[in-house]
């Protein structure tokens, strides 16, 4: 028969089992610190109906979303009825509507779970990736941004990050900076997107663009000032209510993050801006020294649950990527040692033929006391399968012939060593451990 | 804004945080048991190319794998170049023979993941779904079998399950019978899909349908009745190379798993058939008494690989369906309470905004102790914060007003018994401790 491809899907990855267990323990590290803020797990479907997804995240959004062909009979109509989900923001956001009346009042909620984009893909984007969402709903307090920023300081921290930074904002005070330097309320979200990009392209880059935005030279020039000129900046936000506010919750979530993992994470940066149009409130960002991009960001956004529920509710959440917290991970060397362990701690070999059942016997005696054991899985010569265990880093082999089930003993090899030994079948287990600590 | 259809798609769910406790407890269970089985853990991606999964699954299966549409300007076109993945298998082939020289010899690998599939929804039948896959690739020896049916049962049993039965059979076999009844070779595919209903349709029922299927009545009969009688099973099967080959495997398998947790647990059912095209050698089936259907099965699939590799490589696997799984054990109350737990081990509660970052500060040092801390988001009044944390079933409350932070004393409040005192700030942590184990 013809070979056919084998690759993944475009932008897609296969994760073989060391990708596994690296991904396995950061997934455990985040779940495990969002467990002890109390917040709760949640899946939803990958797949949504097209409708719950379309008009959330922009017009570019849009374009990224993969739609599912209707099937049977209209399959040949080329129309489509569902899509994978784009993120856990929206589909949290229909949960909560859905289910508001069996929810707490406060709904406290991680979930970890892929999601899927047809972005082109690059050097750490792919079209299927992890997100590591946290988010509170239910309350306007400020503690909900505090407590977010805290949690994911210590998820950070207990991954061994040292040097990263929350950077902190509002949308509000941008609109009161935005109104203070003149821009036209309506030309505010395109203004936004040519805002995020100083880190990329500097100020004469976003001045230009600004300016073919339709905002006039002279209020991009002044709103670039204001973002490196704390003095001016004060000014034209404490100029109006709606900036006053803004501020205070600013200073409000630098104060009380001082009593938290999140002391002296938090830095206010005024240009921080946030792509995504659904946030209302404070916006956060993750940002390490080499890496471009963020690892991660979140906000407030009081205004999605209520297009699904008819009623505002609301709602702040973080969102982490695990794909680039495993490249940064990678490329420091952060992993602990256990993480990329043996597929087992004993190969079991086969000697013969008629000793196959005694051995079979001895892994399951071992596996009952919780130790990892890997069958050879057919008679063969003995060399062979030590060497197929010392290319798995197995770190013993148990040799178990005609002799030794007579003499109601195992013989035990120390693949790193050669040293091997006799023992007792009943001391075994007791002897692996102690050999793999020595 | 008008409120949206905030339901999930028709045949898909969202699991709320008791269900994701419940579905991760069982997954644990099954991951740790495979593990110690030495198998790898194994992750492939959402979306495979269409001509991956197309020609896989028979002509039944081909109508239910979902479909994606192309990307920007190919969008309009209707085509489709990617789809959901239908199993677990097809992708471990192609990965299999993709990554072939990076994998070792024996690949033993475990993959628990969502499947897709656009069936008509039914009780217990679902859209999307985990499978808990583990297969062996590269031997065809028995052991590998033995392995599978004695990790399958043991998962069953620390799960709980007492009444299970490993039903056994092969391929071969039940060609040799269809031969030694007179079935022509071209009839066997059609024929093992009536066969398959027998648990259904009872024996007129599959004969009238093997006749529908170009049977002769006479073979029909003859098939039937040798399922009921070991006698002439044994008689029509000995004839052939081909069936005794496959009942000298049988044989061998029931023998060594004695050797295993999957002694006793093993039978021989000559009229299991399984659906899919793929299985070449022996296949299984997990029945438990009170549920139609099964709760996983496998088999032994030696050409799959080479449809991709163009090299044929053994492989044999077990797949459990974790959606039965939960149905019955839900059904029979078999979680244990452990895993129905509250979201946190006591609820910080907020006096004034003047002691909001000295109740972070304690819910910092308990969660530095692994306790698991809800902060409540604002102040309010105690009873009703109080109240909160009763209709969560979190166990306790903590007070920290002007007068416990000037004594440097918490007080602590069991809101199952309503009995509070005040504990030093250093000794909470085991204080709730105590007070949960009391």
């Amino acid at each position: 028969m013809a070979s056919q491809q084998t690759r993944p899907a475009r932008g897609m990855r296969d994760f073989l089992p060391d990708d596994v267990r690296r991904r396995d323990y950061v997934i455990g590290v985040i779940a495990g610190v969002y467990r002890r803020y109390g917040f709760e797990p949640l899946e939803s479907p990958a797949l949504e109906n097209i409708e719950t997804l379309t008009g959330k995240y922009g017009e570019e959004g849009n374009k990224l979303i993969f739609k599912v062909l209707r099937r049977g009979e209209h399959e040949s109509s080329g129309e489509t009825d569902l899509a994978l989900r784009y993120d856990l923001t929206v589909p949290l956001a229909r949960v909560v509507a859905e289910y508001r009346g069996k929810l707490p009042k406060f709904f406290k909620r991680y979930q970890i779970q892929p999601v899927w984009r047809a972005d082109r893909p690059a050097r750490g984007r792919f079209r299927e990736f992890y997100q590591c969402d946290v988010d509170s709903i239910g309350s306007r307090s400020m503690v909900v941004e505090t407590e977010l920023c805290a949690a994911v300081s210590e998820v950070l921290q207990t991954l061994g990050f040292e040097d990263f930074t929350i950077q902190l904002n509002h949308r509000d005070l941008l609109t009161a900076l935005l109104v203070g330097v003149g821009i036209d309320p309506a030309l505010h979200a395109t203004a936004l997107v040519a805002v995020d990009k100083l880190d990329k392209v500097g100020v004469p880059g976003v001045t230009t663009e600004l300016v073919e935005r339709g905002v006039s030279e002279r209020s991009a020039t002044a709103l670039l000032d204001a973002f490196e000129n704390p003095g001016r900046l004060d000014q034209l936000v404490g100029a109006s209510e709606l900036g006053g506010h803004a501020a205070a919750q600013i200073a409000e979530i630098l104060t009380l993050a001082d009593a938290t993992p999140a002391r002296g994470r938090i830095k206010f940066v005024p240009r921080l801006a946030r792509g995504l149009s659904y946030y209302t409130g404070a916006i956060m960002e993750v940002a390490v020294p080499d890496l471009a991009g963020s690892l991660g960001g979140g906000g407030r956004y009081d205004g999605l649950i209520g297009m699904f529920l008819g009623e505002e509710v609301p709602a702040c959440g973080f969102s982490l990527g695990l794909e680039r917290i495993l490249v940064v991970m990678g490329e420091r060397n952060m992993f602990p040692a256990s993480v990329q362990q043996a597929s087992a701690d004993v190969l079991v070999t086969l000697f013969d033929a008629a000793t196959v059942p005694e051995a079979l016997r001895l892994a399951a005696e071992l596996r009952r006391e919780g130790v990892r054991v890997e069958v050879y899985p057919e008679p063969d010569k003995l060399g062979k399968q030590m060497k197929y265990a010392a290319a798995k880093a197995i770190p013993f082999a148990a040799v178990l012939g005609g002799d030794e089930i007579a003499r109601g003993e195992v013989t035990i090899k120390n693949l790193l060593t050669s040293d091997q030994q006799s023992v007792p079948r009943a001391s075994v287990s007791a002897s692996l451990r102690k050999g793999s600590s020595a």
